[in-house]
């Protein structure tokens, strides 16, 4: 059972949640942070990291609080940071403002700086209480940490098919499965990411913008893996929906014969790769390329083709399977997974902190994928 | 809102429908009823029906119930019968025995004879309420239905999936998919089902019992689809794990040429069948066959080509669904519906009433299918 004073926290750390959710997509390459300064049971600041470069939260926090920060408590999502960034550190901003509680719900996971500025506060003489709602905390920050650790975007597996797994008809006919709800929450995925990746097939398939069509969103930057450069002139990922970039992942000897064909098109950017045994796109690489490049995490909306081969290469993190409640069946039918796939059961990645909503009769189904899982 | 009374008699009313539940699979071809007997808010009789011939659920909980029932109110999942059948109608035993008011779940479905046992009642001077857990008692009792409207059993397929729609990995690997507690309620079907469906491959490939390993389960009657006769007579169903019949369906040609190697073998009938342009059994045939065989449900638990041909054919009522929390993924896997399918999304079946169950991390959805959705 949690105490008064637990629910207390984990209320005002779910609000500096939620702040720190509207960084999502736009802070790269750090990481989301929300941050709310509660005085007397009243909210005085509230701030979260808008984009880097820009004031961290707590800055934000602070500076809307002023005066009323002494004596406070302030509710960060991750630990204050300790050393001087592209910012001076958080810690003295807190310190220097007067706050006498820190409630933080995570450490740095940075295992060269955590613990560090709790250490800082400690000495101070702030108390300080860490990880409420570190679950919570931890997914925001998953992509940051993926960048961090592995050197490579987190990649989100986004699929729409029938309960059986299909995307699309013997016909190659899929518009539209989901309803509008779930096709509204998928918009709501592309505004979050820092990246909405695709083949070459689907988009000579159905021709898409790529864009996010909600209120107040944005674009994420559009990638499409074409390994050999068959994207026409007159796609609509490359005519003027979007002032997102457009960045085509082919391989280092189609860029070389044939990336002049995009020079001239402004917002269009060649990234060559390696190639793989096949003369594809190393897919290993291009994540590699798009971390150097500050890219987070990636919104994989692709065919099986390539959402296969992204399984199958381990590169997938997490999923979000949208699924009508239908059944499109046949042998000639599209999958979600077309590539090699498991042989065995034991091998098959499972889903962790599986999820499932029910989006206006089309069900979501939401998890962190685990590979190996009986190593 | 519903009122005291209301609430009261839906309580009673699920009574019955959970006895009526424990005639599921053993009373075909009659539909299972249940009938709970309450004087003064206490139950004085409860019955359900047991098996044809068997006696009636009223007749069950009248025979308990003695004199306690008069004055009392019965509680019924179907309209009482007011005709002669294999017993007398149980109408006339309600009246006799002095029972005040009749709560009912539903009409008989016959158009025949529905209301003619309110009808009566009503004119003995018998309150009658119908409509109490409408929706409950039709699906208990759609077999019955089904088999009545269309001449055939009603079909609810059953498969064990990753979240990706595969049944199988490219290595035909399959076990285990689903967890012990989905793989229990797996058996829970095949104990409420007349009949378990599957095809010679996946004979051959699992050389399954098909029983029902559940402690105080019955077995149902195993049809096998056999076009060719390739069951060995070594096979797991034909050996004596069960006392449940053996029945294996093929073509009136095969049957003619080679019925015979299984003429000795106790427990074990050949359905001769008519073939479809393949030469393979034809499925609606089959149907029929089973439905002149008194069969009501059948669970169909194969592999993705006869599923695919059973769905492909219109001849899938319900589905169970259970999805284990883990990608397979693989072009060359092995897939839940391996037929024809859909050529455009909105001829695609739909689930209606779906029902989503988490068991212990498995995924089960359940519903009932309709077809041409956007005639």
């Amino acid at each position: 059972m949690a105490t008064p004073e637990q629910i207390v926290d984990q209320a005002f750390m779910d609000q500096a949640l939620r702040l720190a959710a509207r960084g999502l997509g736009r802070t790269r390459p750090n990481p989301a942070v929300g941050c709310v300064i509660v005085r007397d049971g009243v909210v005085v600041g509230k701030g979260w990291h808008r984009k880097a470069g820009g004031p961290h939260a707590e800055v934000e926090a602070l500076r809307m609080a002023k005066g009323a920060a002494h004596g406070a408590t302030a509710y960060v999502t991750l630990e204050p940071c300790s050393h001087h960034g592209r910012t001076p550190p958080c810690c003295d901003g807190l310190i220097k403002a007067g706050i006498r509680r820190v409630v933080a719900a995570m450490e740095d996971p940075n295992p060269q700086v955590s613990g560090q500025g709790f250490h800082r506060m400690k000495q101070a003489g702030i108390e300080v209480v860490a990880g409420v709602r570190e679950v919570e905390a931890q997914r925001l920050i998953r992509p940051f940490v993926t960048r961090m650790l592995h050197n490579r975007p987190m990649v989100t597996l986004k699929s729409a098919s029938s309960l059986d797994g299909k995307t699309a008809t013997r016909e190659k006919h899929s518009q539209w499965i989901t309803g509008t709800t779930a096709r509204r929450r998928g918009h709501q995925l592309r505004n979050v990411h820092d990246v909405i990746l695709t083949g070459i097939g689907t988009v000579l398939e159905d021709n898409p913008r790529m864009t996010c069509r909600l209120k107040g969103g944005r674009d994420p930057i559009r990638v499409v893996v074409d390994s050999t450069l068959k994207l026409a002139s007159d796609a609509a990922v490359i005519n003027p929906h979007s002032d997102a970039p457009l960045w085509i992942a082919t391989t280092h000897r189609t860029a070389e014969t044939q990336g002049t064909r995009f020079a001239d098109i402004e917002g269009v950017e060649i990234i060559p790769c390696s190639d793989d045994d096949a003369g594809r796109v190393d897919l290993i690489d291009l994540m590699k390329k798009l971390a150097e490049k500050e890219i987070t995490s990636v919104l994989a909306e692709a065919g099986g083709r390539l959402s296969g081969s992204l399984l199958d290469h381990k590169l997938v993190d997490r999923v979000a399977l949208f699924m009508a409640p239908m059944l499109i069946g046949g042998r000639e039918a599209f999958g979600i997974l077309d590539g090699l796939g498991v042989g065995q059961i034991g091998e098959a990645p499972r889903l962790s902190q599986m999820d499932v909503q029910n989006l206006d009769g089309d069900l979501l189904i939401e998890g962190c994928l685990t590979y190996d899982p009986n190593p």
